[in-house]
């Protein structure tokens, strides 16, 4: 089936936003903590952030317009720090709630039984529920021309995570931390690893590596 | 574990990238299919591929600097269309070769055994083996100040997909399609949906929806 602009167009609203928001594959559940100048809590989940650079370490994610993410918006503009907290399936109906329009002087963590988790330094609280939790400081924002949504660029200054997901190459296998990927608006995954592939180079054969980095043969990718 | 800045700027630099590059959890597997003013193909995977908005239909993703996507780049500039083609179990292993370094003159396509596809009216090539397929207009391009990596903005013009993952309620059911999903540099996962969930409301019980949309009840989330 292919389907043109006029008929994606023509599609009822609620539909094509369905649609629309399938069409760029699994994405990461996250949920962003934040509070405002008097450490009212906030927590929001979005589907958008995405790695941006190791050197320095960056992340970028996307806060749509009139969205119950502006709590979210205000809250980083502020205190210019916020917290990226994966969400694994042991909360994962928790997380979703926090997608609810709360009143601004209703915590998301109280509504959603979820646990604020504060360290030493930092203002902003983390999900104590969460096995992969980000310390983020504020570098650049601005409001994208081309549909008015926000671009958040923050940068990455505490990582929190079991030291036993973390490979001796310091890959981490978010996989066995049972974090979910999410596709569309509302459909949530669990994954299997197929396998790690090796650096890619030309006229030479791509090989498996195991978990933890180290080449092998693997009979799925002979 | 709680790794802060300074441990994480002490990493060897390509343990950091593979530690970096796994915080962003799961991230959609895509191929970027460009060609130049001479119709020399190229193609590209990337994995931080993003939604921007449903209307108008647009997406964004990430060029890195100085990267082999280099020429994926300079053909969006030239020509201003491009493809993006979800990667499926099925070619996995053609659509990581394209992640090694070839010269401007050799095309991916033939380098990784992928097989260019066309549309009437539209010059970039998708990849016929991708169960779906974007056709993609830019829209806008920026040049982030932070790490000077290339923000590309397009518009969706075409979406080939099989009807039958195509739910009532315009949900793409990309796990029937054999989507993979990445995490890291170099690890790939199949999938299995834990369920999708109603709209959230304050106040309100958040209910699980069958795949077609339509609520039910499911043990899984009772």
């Amino acid at each position: 089936m292919n389907y043109d602009a006029r008929s994606i167009a023509d599609m009822e609203p609620r539909k094509r936003a369905r649609f629309i928001n399938s069409l760029s594959g699994f994405k990461s559940a996250n949920l962003i903590g934040t509070c405002d100048k008097n450490d009212n809590t906030n927590l929001s989940i979005v589907s958008s952030v995405f790695h941006l650079g190791a050197e320095p370490p960056l992340m970028g994610f996307i806060i749509r317009p009139n969205r119950v993410e502006r709590h979210t918006l205000e809250n980083i503009l502020a205190t210019e720090c916020y917290t990226i907290n994966a969400v694994a399936l042991e909360f994962l109906t928790s997380a979703h709630q926090t997608s609810a329009r709360y009143d601004r002087s209703e915590s998301e963590f109280d509504k959603a039984h979820l646990s604020p988790y504060y360290v030493d330094g930092f203002t902003a609280p983390f999900v104590l529920e969460s096995p992969l939790k980000l310390a983020m400081k504020l570098v650049e924002h601005q409001t994208l021309a081309v549909n008015q949504t926000e671009l958040i660029i923050g940068e990455i200054h505490n990582v929190i995570v079991p030291e036993r997901a973390v490979m001796p190459d310091g890959y981490i296998d978010i996989e066995t931390l049972d974090i979910v990927s999410v596709s569309g608006l509302d459909s949530y995954h669990v994954t299997q690893r197929v396998g790690r592939l090796s650096y890619a180079k030309p006229d030479k054969k791509i090989h498996p590596l195991t978990k933890e980095g180290d080449a092998t043969s693997w009979s799925a990718f002979e």
